[in-house]
């Protein structure tokens, strides 16, 4: 899944460049994205008791996005078990294909009242371990 | 009431200076420590089931705000009824004591669950009459 | 000239709607996309020396989004002279169609050196004006 | 060097705690007092002609902040080169003393016109290697 972002102001800085933290913005798209994708709706899960809790973020930026760039951002799944999905992200430049950022998160799965560890729903595990 | 903030790279954009939508969060501050200065705290009146909704936001921008420039927020009040505080907010250059930007933000108690409009405590009402 | 955002957790808050200060990046996003639309790019325009600084945002709030929205944001020119465009810009619900906030926006062209008034385009004024 | 932030609305989420990317904003204002302590001020370092460059982030997030926390962040340096810097930053909830999240993020030191990795000023790296 990948999805295309064009950079604003709002999302640089006085540097000239997307402000390190935004890039986080956009990754965050992207995976709701590709979960969309695989029919499933965070809103959805959300309330039905599941919230995935971002535990780590694992970023190196190669070469700086400048404003008015677009940006391609995708999200493939690296590993997944039933608590847990690391998904990989890489954000490239549409126009020169040069990589901008590669990104590894690991998200939670947790039950939204507890905030304790929770098995994600069956179906959401089969389809993202394929 | 003032608070001092600092302007950091997050701030700012790829023009120089901080963007315009960021002074919304130096406000959303000044206006959080005037009702913390009376004594109210707002996770409390979130708490006891009162939100207060940003209904208004008019703002003039005289100067530009720069890199590593510290600001005077301010927040005073300029109405209030039972359900609506009306706050005037100066942005000021605490070097040049220029004015960076003058704003009137209008808020509206509402109830935490249904989202209607609910008279403030009586407490906070009579703290923002004087 | 509209676009269509969709909300994700990085523009909401701890109630659970937009908040009020991320709206003004939306707004952005639909002033560029306008005159993209007219055949004008800021960054192409920031190249020649002309910034667009705004000068005054007005916006009131009528509804709020919430995560998952998708939200329709247009841009329309009100007023336009020499060195001033007033857009009038609306965002509503997709959806429901109910309207979300209403803004005014007032920007100034200025010179990207002095930042002083300075003439915007003729190309671009005419454009504006029709 | 340890600097005192308190969570307002603008940097949660819908979740009701810090939105994951946030925690970036904070990791930054740390180092920067942290390089103003040792007498060095990002603005001039970027007026004399260097600009400095994040070129990882690793982050893991141990426990979330909500709405009203007092978070101490703070920035100490792990290793040092002639163009390298990598912080070791903490935030803690000064309240609970919890741990929140723990960062490694490394900066180059780069040319501000060339872009191009450039040995940073001496006192700079002696104030640093200490």
């Amino acid at each position: 899944m990948t999805i295309t972002k064009k950079v604003y102001y709002h999302d640089t800085d006085a540097g000239g460049v997307v402000y390190y933290g935004r890039y986080l913005n956009y990754l965050e798209e992207a995976r709701t994205e590709f979960l969309n994708q695989l029919g499933f709706n965070v809103k959805s899960l959300n309330d039905d008791g599941y919230i995935f809790a971002v535990k780590s973020c694992h970023i190196a930026y190669e070469k700086p996005a400048r404003y008015g760039d677009v940006l391609e951002c995708s999200a493939i799944v690296k590993e997944v078990s039933a608590v847990r999905i690391i998904f990989d992200q890489v954000i490239k430049n549409s126009h020169s294909n040069e990589t901008i950022a590669v990104a590894e998160i690991q998200l939670v799965s947790l039950c939204g009242t507890s905030f304790k560890p929770k098995k994600m729903p069956k179906g959401l595990f089969e389809a993202l371990k394929i």
